[in-house]
């Protein structure tokens, strides 16, 4: 038996849901993109003129190709054709500064690159160093050619599709063959490359379709960055798998928002808490249709009761939060929507492909109720950190992969999210969840719109419980009227030992709050901290 | 790394499916079997005592293991204790005969057997000539012990599972390891062992259960036998995956069954064509409280419209047909409840994890519209038939699966199933699908209740067109009539040349119509066919 025919007819392959949704629904609308509409039948054309253009360059399964763009239906195109072709998808982070691309490139042993017109300086000034990168493919054709450097091959994206075979690329690729290296955007060690494997994006989608209730009658929004796994694995490639269509914009306007919402019927958006907020106030103060919309799924952080009380009152559509991480492809947990209100600030229940345990350090389970490192088994687990054995060894130990979070089940069997394992602070012997001060803050006080608690050093207690809080414009809070206020709610021993008030806290391109760059400006807050009058 | 705990974390196995939904809803009701109600945890600790009790008694990975029995818990049991063992289950259909379960044995290597106490006698007098099977487990202890052959280890299901751990069993299972050999009832020669996997199960379960959009809040039927493929990975493997709950029930009784729609508020329904018709009088009859249906599958055969159109009415529920075969795990397209009645008669849209194309003898695929052999790309085939590269390399010629049906896709895109490859009519030069002329003879005369349209030996045509008809008790049809009013409605070359009524049509135990044995029993029908005079 030819091993290339029996891998066509029985293989897991994450560009084989877009051949199937387009035979499924050749004329459905797949992708809007401003003024542009394609169906599922030129979106897969497009990824298969795509995928046998770039096999006429040579390209072959397992080459990499760094793909550095805003969204746009080009990114989708590109990312099924990587997945058609064998070839493995490298996202550049648009907020990464030249060194970074430089060493994911270097790395990643890039290629070549698809790279928006507009992110072409960008790009280049990151590419100095990196010698492996030989082909450029410009998605636009706004850009002069001349100025390129002259190592580079550059054509448009446009060039490199046209006049190639609408054929379904036939190349032999394994399950677990890998699909796209994603770079953790680690805050303290030089980023990880996360080895995503086809049968792990393949089953995520399917289990996020299920666990999101997604079908071919949704319209999902895609305004969150596409280079970061939680926009193109939970929302893009299940929305594909099941036929739903996607309206694809640049990022977050909150009246542009609204508008879609009302013109194209989204019924799926995807955001973080703080764009929901301002979304609630722009629908108030101006309200569209917004009846289509049925979930409104967030990440990242909780979303405090009030404002989840207040998005579901104003925006009239279930609230789910997704929980997970790149390694996972990358949902693991959902706070589904019946959840919300019952157990305001958890991370949810397992996904359907996902098993949770909570372990201490020594690779025991921990009954429910205990603390430890939330722990996962699940098919859509990282093949491994490329070229990075050590990290992958350590990242599976005991038979699970560890997720280096802190949490622990409920009786309820609900997961609650305590914190990053290295950021849980111990402060004078004990081990403080820095989320449940913060959630404590929310709740005593409905000015301050976001705050992280972060352990300092500190001479007496080894770390010393801070809140950096920001507060609404024009509310003038006072620190020992909040800290006597906390007192009531929470133990005297969590209780922050200083507030600092800040305009803003410092985020990454996703959204997440920066904890180890706060611990950082403020390392020596404490200092001659040996005086410091107990509180 | 140690390949086991690697293993462990990152794999897709069926047994899995059930440890999640019990960790992620362990109090929820799982099984419903008469009086006794298990939850998801209980299911799960149940099977996983089974798998360490049979791991005990030195079975491992790959191991065979028989299973007989009515539908009952501990099948599912046993089906679950398998895959987490990574054991091969056998399921024996009850309909076989002793040469048919031997076969079976000796073909399997089974090593055990799981057996209903009431199914007891018929097991033994199968295993005379196989000497492989060594251990028999009786589910139930209302039988004789003393009166089993002295060669067998007995004893009770009971007894393998006491004094087992519940801890989760755990060894070395690949994505696409055995999970089942499920014999198919081959009704022309010996029956072929197809070897379903875990990744071909466990991807039908979740695409199943997106494509019926199944969910914890189901709670479905199980009355067709769970040693069919249709009732265990189209219906039960799918609902444990989601955390539905599974009501099982030994067989179809039409008052049972409205009753226990009405008691349970079942919401997903499993049944042949024939059983709607029969539920549509009862309920017409004396009606039950049957809102909580939502969704009444159908297989084997399509409904006729007028009967689709009552059982709409009456049952008050959507309906969808599920296509497909043991060999596609078993799910291939769904005829959804939104096309049953613009395309009455179809067979759907491809399922999720499946493309459907249209091949010619020569391994061309089709344009729409043109009738060939219906081929499939799907992680959801089959591994291959058990013992036998020669049927497996036919049956994966050209890179598709080979379904052995003809059909063809209409212009939107729907399939319609003509007739299995070999039941195609061959006369006077023309291919002629016998459905249609079922679908005819259906439409214009109510009193039929059950057709079968064959193709026998004929000296002029060949194949003569026979139509073998059962009709309504009571109905007095003629045979000139019937076939005068059919030409008004189908080509006169199509029309049968003879119209055959009996009492009933031979059926296989899952309710399939033999055309093979009605094909063997009027064989001699046209002998001096040559005096026939033509029609």
């Amino acid at each position: 038996m030819d091993n290339l025919a029996r891998n066509l007819a029985q293989r897991v392959n994450v560009g084989d849901l877009l051949t199937r949704s387009a035979a499924r629904s050749p004329n459905k609308t797949a992708l809007i993109d401003g003024a542009r509409r394609f169906s599922f039948q030129q979106f897969n054309t497009w990824s298969n003129r795509l995928a046998n253009g770039l096999s006429s360059l040579g390209y072959k399964p397992g080459d990499s190709l760094a793909l550095m763009s805003d969204n746009c239906a080009e990114f989708l195109v590109t990312y099924f054709a990587c997945a058609k072709l064998g070839a493995v998808c490298v996202p550049i982070n648009l907020f990464w500064r030249d060194k970074e691309i430089a060493y994911v490139l270097e790395h990643a042993s890039v290629k070549g690159a698809i790279v928006g017109h507009n992110r072409l300086d960008q790009f280049l000034s990151g590419t100095q160093s990196s010698a492996a990168v030989c082909d450029v493919f410009v998605i636009g054709d706004e850009f002069e050619a001349q100025r390129l450097p002259s190592q580079f091959l550059v054509r448009t994206f446009e060039a490199l599709c046209s006049d190639q075979s609408e054929q379904e690329p036939a190349h032999l690729i394994d399950d677990r063959a890998p699909l796209s290296y994603l770079y953790t955007s680690g805050t303290t060690s030089a980023p990880k490359g996360v080895v995503g494997n086809h049968l792990a994006v393949y089953l995520n989608s399917l289990g996020t379709a299920i666990d999101t209730r997604m079908s071919d009658r949704d319209c999902v929004a895609a305004f969150m960055p596409m280079f970061h796994t939680a926009q193109l694995n939970a929302i893009c490639t299940p929305a594909i798998a099941v036929g739903a269509s996607i309206c694809i914009m640049k990022g977050f306007e909150t009246a542009a928002l609204l508008d879609a919402i009302e013109r194209e019927s989204l019924s799926v958006l995807f955001a973080l808490p703080m764009m929901y907020r301002s979304l609630v106030e722009e629908q108030q103060a101006r309200p569209r249709g917004i009846a289509s919309l049925r979930l409104a799924v967030y990440a990242m952080a909780v979303m405090p009761e009030p404002e989840l009380r207040a998005a579901l009152d104003t925006l009239g559509c279930d609230f789910s939060l997704m929980f997970g991480q790149t390694e996972m492809s990358p949902v693991a947990t959902f706070f589904r929507p019946e959840h919300q209100l019952s157990h305001p600030g958890a991370v949810g229940t397992p996904a359907v492909n996902v098993q949770v345990s909570i372990m201490d350090d020594e690779g025991r389970l921990l009954p429910q109720g205990q603390m430890g490192e939330i722990v996962y088994r699940s098919p859509q687990t990282l093949t491994g950190y490329l070229d990075n054995e050590k990290a992958t060894e350590e990242a599976f130990r005991f038979g699970w992969f560890h997720s280096g979070d802190i949490g622990h089940f409920d009786a309820d069997g609900i997961l609650w999210f305590h914190d990053r394992n290295k950021d849980v602070i111990k402060s004078g012997g004990e081990n403080i969840s820095s989320l449940e001060i913060e959630k404590a803050l929310y709740e005593i006080e409905p000015n301050i719109t976001e705050v992280a608690v972060i352990g300092l050093p500190h001479e007496r207690w080894t770390e010393a419980v801070t809140a950096v809080v920001v507060t609404r414009p024009g509310a003038n809070l006072d620190e020992a009227d909040l800290l006597a206020r906390l007192r009531n709610v929470i133990s005297p021993f969590k209780c922050p030992k200083a507030i600092v008030f800040v305009n803003q806290l410092p985020k990454t391109a996703t959204g997440k709050i920066q904890k180890a760059e706060l611990r950082k400006e403020f390392k020596k807050f404490f200092d001659n901290s040996g005086s410091t009058p107990e509180r």
